[in-house]
C-alpha cells in the first residue's frame, strides 16, 4: 500500500519498525534514517526477510536540506518522526516542501528552554492545510492513545465529557537499586518540574509532585501516583467540548523518587559544568554515565504497564464514568520486538498512526492531534496490533 | 622550652599550629611542612606577630630521604605528624634515623587495604625504644583524648573497668542537605564498613551500621548513634587490664545516611573507574568535586560536638559508672582558630601530646598509646586549652 520513512533509530524507532514489519500489507516498504547509521543498518539485519522491503539511509534531523534531499530520494507517502523532540520543526519543514504526510510522538521544545508546547507545530496548520498536507502530532500513547481514548469515549459514552484522569502506570521492575527508563535528564525534569492540571477553563499549577493519590489498577495493584504536568493536556482543553477539568497521573515509587532526590540534593542531576581535573563536565552527563544504560534495562524488566483514562460525565442526562486502559507485559514486549513496555506503547501508536494516515482514514490536510480524528478503526488497529484495551463502567481506582 | 616540625598544612594542622601559637613558653618555635609550601605560608600568615617563631618548608612525606633531610635543618624537638595516615611509617622512620620525637594522631593504614590497624606501627617499639626516641600514636580526639578518659578514669576512679563506650556526636549543621566534614571517601567508608567491638577477650564482627541507639546527650539532645569499628578499641583492648567490653559510637542522621546510601546505590561511591568522554574517571572523585569543599563548612558549621566515654566497672568493691565527655561550639572554635569543632576536636589533642613530650611529662623512650601515659596533666591542660570536660557519675544518656 506504502512507504513510510522512519526517522530515528533508538528504542521507540525501533518498535515502529518491527510493527511496520509485522503489518507488510500496509507498510510495503520501509526506511529507516538517523544520524548513526550503523543503528539503522543493525536494525535492518533483525527485519529482513519479511515481505517489508527494509532500506537506510544516514541524515541530520537538524537540517532541513538534508531531510529534503532524502525525502525526495526515498520517496515516503508519511514521515515517521521518532527523532529527538527538538527535530520536529526541521522534519516538518521537509515534509511542507516535499509535500509528504507526517506523524510524531511528543511535541516540539525548543532546545534552550524546557517548555513543550504545541504552539509551534499548531503555527504550521494554515501552511500544512494549504500545501494539503496530513500533520499527525502525538501518536504515542500519552500523547497519542489517550487522546483517541478521549474521542471514543466521546463518540461512544457521554454527550459530555466534564473530567479526564490519565493514569500512566509502570510497575516494571528492572532490579537495579535505580536507573531511568529514558535519558535520566527527562526523567529529572518530570520529577522537578512544577505540575498543573486543566480546571474550569484554566491551567492551575501545583509544586512539584505536590499532589499524590493510591491508585489501585488492575493487573498492577496500589500504586503511589502523582499529578504532572503532560503534554496532551494542552490539546484536550481545545479539543474536548465541555470539558471541565483534566488531570494527568504518573506511578513514581517512593524508593526511585527518593535517589533522584538525593542526587539533586548533593548536585549530581545539575547541567551546570563543574572543573574536574582541568576538564568542564555536566554532573547529570557523568550520572548519565554511572547510571545502568536504558536500552540494557529491556531484557531485565519485569512486570506490566497500565495506561488509561477514566472519564467523567453526562449520557442521556445521567452522570456516568467510564475507565477505558491498556496492559502491557514489559517481558512479552521484550520477546516480540526487544524492546520493553515503555518503548513498545509509544513505537505501535506510532504505527497504528501512520497505518491510519496510509489507509486513509486519518488522511485530511493540515496539522492535527489525535483526538481530532475518528477514534474507531484506531481503537480496532490496537485490538489487533499487541496494545488490547479494556473498559470499566464502574472502576473502584482511588485507594 | 622547645620547637615542633608540624607535618601537615590541612584543618588539624592549621589548629595545632594555632594552638602551639598560643603556648609560645612550650613552642618557642615551630616549622609548617608539606607538599604544598603556600598552604604552609599563608597558614604563617595567620600565626605571625605571637612569640612563637613560624618557619615553612616543602617536604614529600612519602619519601624518608626528604623527610630526613628537613628534619636534619629543623632540628625539632618532636615532629607532629598530621599529614595522611599513609604517611605514618616514612615519617617514623626518619624519626628513628634522626633521633626526633614523633607523634600522630591517626594510625598507619597501607595505601592498598582500607584497614586500620596498629600492628604496623607497634613494630617499631624495639627500634624507638633502643634509639631512646619517643613516640606517641593517637593523640587527637578519639583515639587520644578517649584514650586518656580511660587512663583518668582508670587512675581515679575504679579498681577495674569492665566496660567502656566512647560516644562521638556531632550535631553541627552546615546548612546543606548532603556534605561531608572529611573527604568523603572516608565517611562513605566508615558507614559501609563492618562493624566491631571487643568482648570477653575477642572482637566481634557486626554488620555495617548494624546496631543503633538513641543517646540523649548533655547539650546535644536525643541522636541515633551507630555501632562503628574504630582504631582505639585495639589498644584499649590491650591496655585497660580487666576490659571486658568496649564500643564505639557515632551519631549520623537519617538524611545523612539515606543520602549516602542513595549515592551508594547508583554507583557514584564506587572507587572503580568508568569511561566518559574518553577520559577514565572514578565516580567517588567526581563526587568528590560536586559536594561542597569540607574547608567551606567551617564559617557556616552550627551547633555543637560532644565526645566522651561511659565507663562501668567496680571502685571498693561496688559497680559505678563514670562519664566524662567535651563539649565543643562549632561557631566559638571558628572563631578562635578558623576550623570548626570537629578539627579542633582533634588539633587541640595533638598539641597537647606535644606540649607532653617537650615538657617531659609524656617522654618514655618506644612506641606508645596514649592510655600509657599519666593521664592527670593532659586532663589539667585540656581545661586550659579550650577542650573543658565534664564529668557525670550517674549519667542517664540511653533514649
Amino acid at each position: 500500500m506504502g512507504k513510510a520513512l522512519i526517522i530515528g533509530a533508538g528504542a521507540v524507532a525501533s518498535v515502529v519498525a518491527h510493527k511496520c514489519c509485522q503489518n507488510p500489507d500496509v507498510f510495503e516498504e520501509i526506511c529507516i534514517a538517523s544520524r548513526t547509521r550503523s543503528k539503522c543498518e543493525a536494525l535492518k539485519k533483525e527485519l529482513d526477510g519479511g515481505r517489508t522491503k527494509v532500506e537506510t539511509a544516514r541524515v541530520d534531523a537538524d537540517k532541513v536540506p538534508e531531510l529534503v534531499q532524502l525525502i525526495r530520494e526515498v520517496k515516503p507517502d508519511i514521515v515517521i518522526n521518532v527523532a529527538l523532540p527538538y527535530q520536529d520543526l526541521t522534519i516538518m519543514d521537509a515534509c511542507l516542501e516535499t509535500k509528504a504526510d507526517y506523524l510524531d510522538t511528543a511535541n516540539y521544545e525548543p532546545p534552550e528552554t524546557a517548555h513543550f508546547e504545541y504552539k509551534w507545530q499548531w503555527d504550521y496548520r494554515d501552511r500544512f492545510e494549504k500545501a494539503g498536507v496530513t500533520a499527525v502530532l502525538g501518536s504515542g500513547f500519552d500523547p497519542g492513545v489517550t487522546g483517541v481514548f478521549s474521542a471514543y469515549a466521546q463518540k461512544h459514552y457521554f454527550d459530555e465529557i466534564h473530567s479526564i484522569d490519565i493514569v500512566d502506570a509502570n510497575a516494571g521492575d528492572h532490579g537495579y537499586k535505580f536507573a531511568t527508563n529514558f535519558n535520566p535528564e527527562i526523567n529529572i525534569r518530570e520529577v522537578s518540574a512544577k505540575g498543573s492540571y486543566f480546571e474550569n477553563g484554566k491551567f492551575i499549577e501545583t509544586e512539584p509532585m505536590e499532589i499524590k493519590r493510591v491508585y489501585d489498577l488492575p493487573q498492577i495493584g496500589p500504586k503511589d501516583i502523582y499529578l504532572l504536568h503532560h503534554e496532551e493536556l494542552e490539546s484536550l482543553a481545545l479539543n474536548m467540548k465541555g470539558i471541565k477539568r483534566i488531570r494527568f497521573w504518573m506511578t513514581f515509587s517512593q524508593s526511585y523518587l527518593d535517589h533522584l532526590r538525593a542526587l539533586e540534593d548533593v548536585g549530581m542531576t545539575s547541567i551546570e559544568p563543574i572543573e574536574f581535573e582541568g576538564k568542564q563536565i555536566v554532573p547529570l552527563q557523568f550520572l548519565k554515565a554511572v547510571l545502568p544504560d536504558p536500552s540494557s534495562l529491556g531484557p531485565r524488566t519485569k512486570g506490566k504497564t497500565n495506561i488509561g483514562c477514566i472519564f467523567q460525565g453526562v449520557k442521556d442526562g445521567k452522570e456516568r464514568t467510564y475507565y477505558v486502559y491498556n496492559i502491557c507485559d514489559h517481558q512479552e514486549c521484550y520477546r516480540e520486538v526487544g524492546s520493553q513496555a515503555v518503548a513498545y506503547t509509544a513505537g505501535v501508536p506510532a504505527m497504528i498512526g501512520a497505518m491510519m494516515v496510509l489507509t486513509g482514514k486519518w488522511k485530511k490536510a493540515g496539522v492535527h492531534n489525535v483526538e481530532e480524528f475518528d477514534p474507531d478503526p484506531f481503537m480496532e488497529a490496537m485490538n489487533r496490533c499487541g496494545l488490547a484495551w479494556h473498559e470499566d463502567f464502574a472502576p473502584e481506582l482511588i485507594g
